[in-house]
């Protein structure tokens, strides 16, 4: 593993749609995991990559996934996802994300994806060294 | 806080819909963050309470959820989510759940919730002592 | 195309969920078919069936839905999802749902699925005979 | 109630997400309601106006809304949602949709919203005209 302490991070633009809302009026903390994976898919595709094909034989399943709540979200608030390549080994990658609404932090959440053969069973497979660059620079600019 | 070990935790049983899962073929990952919440929210009618009330002043947000996945869910699943009250402070509760499919592990959570007066501004607030009693007792049976 | 009025209906009971609901306080709209789909894939089950399996080459994606909104559902309320097979071609199965809280009517829709090869593209095949002939006599307990 | 044949519509320009996608591999079809309702909301801003708001006494819920499926859609499709105001009476809005993908119609629907005083028991009221008259100003450009 090694951090990538450099990253400036990739920025994914996003607003609360209605339907992320619940009866507490602020969004439903399950979207923030989601709109983490929304910026990681941003990301791959900024980096001239598709994370998913239709019918393809690998996939990008999760081995943990956090978040830590500072703030709500409330509908039509508008945010952006930072996601940063925090750390890679040879079959995961680990991705720091930071949600903001302009100055106010949102919060933060960590996600580990590993790449497999699909199953059933799921199969860890390496992961090819140039998806790891072309993520690492598309999340630098 | 104090941790709680002695409890069994309670068991909130649940299957798996078509509209959970993804086009890699298993649950969506952000699913078992609602499988958590779905269980916790029945421990507490199981203790004789209701976590909201429509147009009540105060609520229950997140101030962190994490989950590690061991194994994937499919479609019509039937499983189980324990849930054991893992630890508690004068304004938070935290949650360690289980999700099991028969012998298999799906994997492992914790939530910790922070009682709060609903704002805008959220504003952190006592747990009277007897809701925290009441869920232990619940989640001991 | 034939009509099955003489069916009572396959009974499909649920609870709603805190993560169903929107900042209105109610839930959210787009749910109700969700509802609709989990009480025919349950009508599915009853019939000694399944209408989907990993890796299978045939689904039933939607040709229609439509749902009429008579009273709201809230957090927590136990309701039915009452399923009919209303009516079938040779590609095509039209299912007429009613979504009732005790004496309380929720709403009414319709949901018709086509019996597809899958794609892309999708191709529109016949539905074997004994499928029908199941779910109507499931529907019909 | 009028038609608003002569409007050309607003166009909603959006990607297929991930986690909105099923085990067909096509985006599940509850979505569908939700990309039209992110198109209504997303037509009230370009009027200058606001859905909801936090804490507010009044709501805009669905009276019916019908969608008929053309074509699927798939992971990362770019499509709009073309929405218009298709009639109107003095307490409901209806919006005729179109979804696209290129020249490709992935299908149409209709949504019914009524004005509303918040409950329990929702209560119908008069909708301003300067609502409607913005509305169509704003899906005509």
């Amino acid at each position: 593993m090694f951090s990538d302490t450099l990253s400036d991070g990739f920025r994914y633009a996003r607003q609360v749609q209605f339907g992320e809302t619940d009866m507490a009026g602020i969004v439903h903390f399950s979207w923030m995991y989601r709109y983490m994976e929304e910026a990681e898919h941003a990301l791959w595709r900024a980096a001239g990559m598709h994370i998913a094909r239709f019918g393809e034989e690998t996939s990008w399943p999760r081995l943990s996934a956090s978040f830590d709540f500072k703030n709500p979200l409330y509908f039509e608030d508008e945010f952006e996802v930072v996601v940063k390549i925090d750390a890679v080994s040879r079959r995961t990658i680990r991705y720091a994300c930071t949600i903001v609404r302009g100055d106010t932090t949102i919060g933060t959440g960590v996600m580990t994806t590993v790449h497999v053969r699909k199953g059933p069973p799921l199969k860890a497979i390496e992961i090819p060294e140039e998806i790891v660059r072309k993520l690492t620079e598309a999340s630098q600019k």
